[in-house]
């Protein structure tokens, strides 16, 4: 969410009086929801008032499996009630030996995925940078193909890949090494997708530093629900294919199960060099990050990279029992899909009867954009106000973007899609 | 702890398979410590056949409190119990106020320090890179200066004012805008400290960018326990606020106690413009991390520095308690002072008996430096077989660093320091 | 010319031992004419065996009025016999104070351009290097949009916005702070010209960093003779006017009467923001820029660019003279355009009985594109063989480029073009 | 010469109104001497009102064998009138093979410097571009180590191992890959010369990128004329040698016997790997620069560096007939030892007699330094109006620096003496 749709809210007048004299400005959430959160189950949270609000936030995409959830509460809790070992940097522990045994047999295996698991730290941007640092050593280039809209993180190599100019401006130093490229239906459909970037890499004066590799989304979640189509992703793995550029998906808010299958890009049939995969992966909220590559990529030297907090098992406990929960079978990617559809549907046909609007997303990331941008925050809060969380995304927060739970009820779906039409009824008054 | 300790060691003999066969070969530590965790208490790890480690490593500092502080243990489960919300990012939550009150009623006020706080996200990066662009931001400069040996992470912005050059090779692009100047005692005494870098500083033709900040761990113990003196630090404060240079403190290995007073800055009488903190914040090994400056540098937009995991409640509860617990009078700051004096002199009799050996640090960061750089390594390994956890520092790895958790007993503090002992004069044979 | 088309020759079978001995490997001209110039006279080289070469290469550009022009020869002669001063960096002296007199009234008053003139150095490449410190200078931004397929010069700023990936790559630093833009015409028609650039400026997430400047070429000479239409050049000068981004016309090559009128983008009607000028500026050969810029942008310190051979007096007593030679009245810049057409018509003639041959460029910068890329350096070795001096050009040396002197008499052009007809005639058998 | 001390100037009161009209404020020296310069001989120039005026300045260096020396001027003038080839890019031309085959047996082979000779383009920045470019090439690493007050020129690379702070700025990026280190005799003799750069080299975690290249000047002119000892200098050979550094000397101001000897480094027995030569190399003032360097590391591809103006054979006539005018033997060197010596004798005795007065330099590069820099500025000004042309030079402009030409007469050196210690007694009261 950017600082406009932010700034224009009044100032935390609810809040207790530390969030402003201690907290920094840079604080944003707490402006636009106002209130204080105490407890969550499912897809419901409850502040300290005891408001409910459903939840069509789910921690920006972290909180896949809803909040507290039961089976893996059990797990965390028996884990540190057992006195386990709870942070461990990168040795060998048994929650982490689980963990690595059942993604290899759950997840890898099955799909036939050759990977090496990095612990890269407990973030996405983590797993960014280590996978931005794995393409250049192995090529020994230094420039990263990103495109229009990315959202990668906040350290400076991924910030370096990301679009928003706001965000970009903050490091203060210029970032370069990345060069952008048009995403998949970037022009409206007007010219051919991959023209530019296939001309420039074709043509020896087109000034482009040759790229270690091309780092993508299969859904941009922050750059606005922009999707790509399953024969770009194709088109996009084939081209660096053959030109010898190595292909990352960032999957940390797509992956996990958010577009249905557990990795975003399987639907496609394509398989990246590299992959990054965070917010959901621990299950339970808790940081956790991996990068996977290609095991004929693995050239990192012990501890080449490194961080504190690369081995926390608590969310390795998590993290194993959700596999084990929800991926041991297709029945939850299917279910996912079938959800996603009828928010679809829903949103489809708020969007026909809205003038100025349209649906967009994949799977369970779905949202209506608005052609007169502001009315996607005026929704966002109308919508709080009605116990509904959805944040804003894309270039101008022109977007509502729902991401419940993927284990959100039929029933509370349709609620809060209700409360999102109301919700655009109203600000359209 | 460097490659080039690491890869002397067999490759992985003890380790359930998956650590060789899905692992990447980045990691470090299960070399060093070919067996595999299981339980923790205090300071003492158990692996799963049943053998006890004294732990002298503490999580590379981030578990100052030891393993499974009861107190704090308490604390987590009953939160996480009692369904109270665990992901947040940066909304309200009960948590995090806690968090913030105590935090500024036994931390800040106390120390007269009027700072404002950010959640970075969970990890010393993250701080240090908010630290940076919120120099780089309120200065309008790009040009960072960092000193020789330093360490402050493996992303980009913070890779690039961190000293080792394995880890910097790592990056795969040039690392900028940062340059490095000596650290105290750099030259072993035979040349004044600042000379160069108050000598270019002046000059109109030195060449150097003019700097936005200088960043400064007050003793370097990814570096080698070098140990800045408190007039070095007074004189860089001084030589900061006459230039307009921001002084940013990087407190996330020696704050939390880990050299006596709750910043490691304190004794010198010192108020950094900027600071640092992670590692012990959460008190339990949890992800947690902070950056703190003074009220009139707090010129973030809101949102424009964000992370998934920058409101991760479990550890915001642990750290309100680790604070209660030990923070709330000086008791603990004066026992950690007397223990750290004390493996000093156990330190010193090891050196005073050792040729060639010398003893380095301050308050329980303390180790001992090799001439023969290897037989650090070498020590480290016969004590782990001995049951004793630690690991070396230093650019050629020739230090032994102990990091024993503050809560460690006296008894256990000698029996460790006894296994030292052995190990040294074995790996002397 | 390419190191490809010039190392399929014979390695310099006819020159001095000391070219092969002494000279450095990256010599390239007298490997493609393995010959020793001796005098020359207009159009007309001769070598030191008497041999008599037509001159279609000029310079590179350099030579717009001929070899030795007897007017400007006369001046020079007069001015070193008279033991004016002749090396005197930016002092006022007789010959600049005539030259800066002499510009302003034939060239800047009769436009209507209110340009200050900067002396930046000798070379194109220092005009640039000054354009883009100006133009970030102004702005306060660092980054440069340039185009595909760019030539700007040899040093470290000019060739960061240049395309040439051999050129580039002899930088051995990441070329940053520039993003490469589709010059006209490069998806060949496909799709419309602006939409890529127009859509990621608007974009706020775009990624790209806000430019300081475009720089531009009217005509790219190296590039491969690729023509810019007026109303893309209007359309760029207009999008760069509503955005406030400065607009840079490098006229190095294309500048002095090469396209018919003095300035190349007088055509199109625009006023670019800065100009560069240099080859043909002194009008004799001897290293000669200017750097032109509107009045309000002169910020400059004084001293803050310098440059030892900025005041290059015989350089500008024959700029000077060919001002007043070429450039009181209309004429001259008339009868380019009318030899221009005339070299295009039988340019035109030739490409239309030759399969995979078409020709293009402007005014008197003609030349033929050859499918089959190799064919543009045969037919060159044959020219070369018959008499007459042609270089390549285009990323991969596809283009025969035409540059004779503009002074060229009509009978020696046909000659010319008789000889390269003969030569695509031979070179196709 | 600084903008500080040229602003101090009133506005150019007596120059034709071109020059505040027409010409960019970054005009400098033409506001320190506000005169029109028309013709000069030898060691004097004489203005437009018939003013004589003693040259100290010689061009900033380009000028050792004085304004139009007539040896060199009828060679000039009779290759001019035969419509000898001026302008040939890297073709071969009588011009050029007599000039290489000169310079290697008058030049090269007496002194067994196995040397490749490149023409990079006609200004010391274009050799100085060339060397850096070479050095990454060859070494594969981006960084340079370059020195406090060092100077090399203008353009981007060049200018990113230059030390004056003002004229940094002027690139509006920030410049990055070079590191300086401390010059000979920074600190004043309290600390070993090498201490830094040797530790900082040796230290693993220093922090500094390997370097590919060393780039120094033996006397920095513009830097303030300080003076490397030979011992510093070989002292730096011999560390660059094993530590795989190449070692790359900037002798455009201080070679062709500025400091006696052709090269400046002669004198300290060491042998660069790659050396820069411009400003004096033509002996005409008309520009022209060399880069020289080992014949192992000429691993340029053909047309790898390049530039219009690399061939300008007016310069090679003149510089092939200074070589042959001067360099046959030993004697010019000698007298200009000697000259140089005779000017410091006379220095030290103003230094003697003036207090904050110190003299300065090698051979005919001297000066005199104030402790109350103004004073530098003070006196050229005073200088000439009583006839003699000197420059500041120096970070603070403290320095009054003496380039004669080396051809001055002993009388005339002796009358610009005399001016300099009026004008020092006339500036200080």
């Amino acid at each position: 969410m950017s600082s406009s749709a932010v700034l224009a809210r009044p100032e935390d007048p609810d809040l207790p009086e530390v969030y402003t004299t201690v907290e920094s400005e840079v604080r944003s959430y707490c402006r636009s929801w106002p209130t204080t959160m105490a407890t969550a189950e499912g897809s419901w949270i409850t502040d300290t008032s005891g408001n409910r609000y459903l939840d069509f936030f789910a921690g920006a995409g972290a909180l896949n499996y809803g909040h507290n959830n039961p089976n893996l509460k059990t797990a965390l809790i028996d884990y540190l009630a057992g006195n386990m070992i709870v942070h461990s940097l990168d040795m060998a522990t048994v929650a982490k030996t689980a963990f690595l045994q059942t993604f290899e047999q759950l997840i890898l295996r099955p799909r036939g995925l050759d990977y090496k698991v990095q612990f890269p730290g407990p973030t996405g941007a983590n797993a960014v940078e280590a996978a931005l640092k794995l393409a250049r050593k192995v090529t020994g280039r230094e420039s990263i193909i990103n495109f229009t809209n990315a959202f990668h993180g906040m350290t400076l190599g991924a910030l370096s890949v990301t679009g928003n100019s706001m965000k970009r401006a903050g490091a203060g130093i210029p970032l370069v090494h990345a060069t952008p490229m048009p995403y998949d239906n970037y022009f409206g459909g007007i010219t051919e997708d991959f023209h530019w970037f296939e001309r420039v890499l074709d043509d020896l004066g087109g000034g482009l530093n040759h790229p270690a590799a091309v780092i993508v989304e299969t859904v941009q979640g922050e750059g606005g629900l922009n999707v790509a189509r399953i024969a770009w992703l194709q088109a996009l793995a084939e081209l660096c294919r053959r030109r010898d550029i190595l292909l990352i998906v960032d999957d940390v808010q797509m992956g996990c199960g958010r577009t249905g299958p557990f990795f975003s890009f399987e639907e496609a049939g394509i398989v990246p060099d590299i992959v990054t995969l965070s917010k959901s992966i621990s299950g339970y909220g808790l940081p956790m990050a991996l990068t996977l590559f290609r095991h004929d990529l693995d050239v990192w030297s012990p501890g080449e990279h490194n961080g504190t907090f690369r081995g926390h098992n608590p969310a390795f406990v998590t993290a194993t029992r959700a596999l084990e929960t929800y991926w041991q079978n297709a029945t939850f990617a299917e279910e996912t899909v079938t959800k996603g559809r009828h928010i679809r549907e829903r949103l489809e046909k708020i969007a026909a009867a809205t003038p100025g609007v349209s649906a967009r997303g994949r799977g369970m990331a779905q949202g209506l954009k608005f052609e007169e941008t502001s009315r996607a925050a005026a929704i966002c809060r109308v919508a709080f106000e009605r116990g509904l969380l959805m944040e804003t995304s894309g270039p101008s927060d022109e977007v509502v973007k729902l991401l419940p739970p993927l284990t959100t009820s039929e029933d509370d779906l349709d609620a809060g899609l209700g409360i999102l039409a109301e919700s655009v009824a109203a600000a359209h008054i």
